[in-house]
């Protein structure tokens, strides 16, 4: 299984992809799609379109995982930042992927432990997991960490269902 | 010219088309694009994005005019908000068409003369300049109060630079 994670920014917009097999993950890329801040709104977004579109095209991930948004005091940022998150859940739907949702503090809870885990633990820990690969900025960390939450998640729904399975046959 | 105007919103996303042929405007269409709350988000925002992308289509307009969202206290709906107006940007922005954003009250002084109009002024004054038009509700509404806001302030601004082009030769 192919996993995309997704985290959302309306300057930089975080993209990972992992392999999934079994207990295994491996890393296949990572990086940051840009908009300027010196475009138009719709432009800004339109380029973070097209980039994620052809990042879905090229890496042809089986599902997607965007973090899920705070909702913050800053209305203006939370306004940005929906719009931007928009454009992350509409390209993989438009490619028919299934997409979790995950809140910043489960991703961390997942990939270091605790939920109020800091920014340079989960590097630390997405490095370990993934060895060898070339991290482009903390919002590719990011992606990437929400990409192994996702798997996790969805390892464990599947064994879960398994038992029900085993348990009812 | 052909004019789009939308109303963003994620249940109710309103759409109306005028024609503008120097002062005279007329009603090309209107309706709402709708998204079931029951839906997850991806899905809203991607069945949002396809009723307007087959709108921008059908009728192919010249221009968009997109409402500027309130900032307001309630963060969760101004995310959603968001979220929807980012689809309302980038279905014109994909089609190629010039976007034009106005605030609610420059809408209604340009529509009714006052920034601080009701709802049923706005109405009454679309039904005086659109005569025969059947609305769809009130979303489609200010929809199309958008696109009458877009022709008169691109139509100005037009006949601002006719001028200095004349007083410059």
């Amino acid at each position: 299984m192919r996993v995309m994670g997704i985290d959302p920014g309306l300057r930089n917009m975080g993209w990972g992809i992992i392999d999934v097999a079994g207990p295994r993950i491996s890393h296949v890329a990572n990086g940051i799609c840009r908009s300027a801040s010196s475009d138009d709104l719709a432009t800004r977004l339109l380029s973070l379109f097209d980039q994620l579109t052809e990042i879905v095209k090229t890496y042809a991930p089986d599902c997607a995982a965007v973090e899920q948004t705070f909702v913050n005091k800053d209305a203006v940022a939370t306004l940005k930042l929906g719009q931007a998150r928009s454009v992350a859940l509409l390209v993989p739907a438009r490619a028919g992927l299934p997409i979790g949702e995950y809140a910043p503090n489960a991703v961390k809870k997942t990939v270091v432990g605790v939920g109020h885990a800091a920014k340079q633990q989960v590097e630390h820990m997405i490095k370990l997991q993934l060895p060898g690969a070339r991290l482009e900025g903390p919002d590719a960390v990011d992606a990437l960490a929400i990409a192994i939450t996702h798997s996790y998640h969805a390892q464990s729904a599947s064994r879960l269902q398994d038992a029900i399975r085993k348990a009812a046959s």
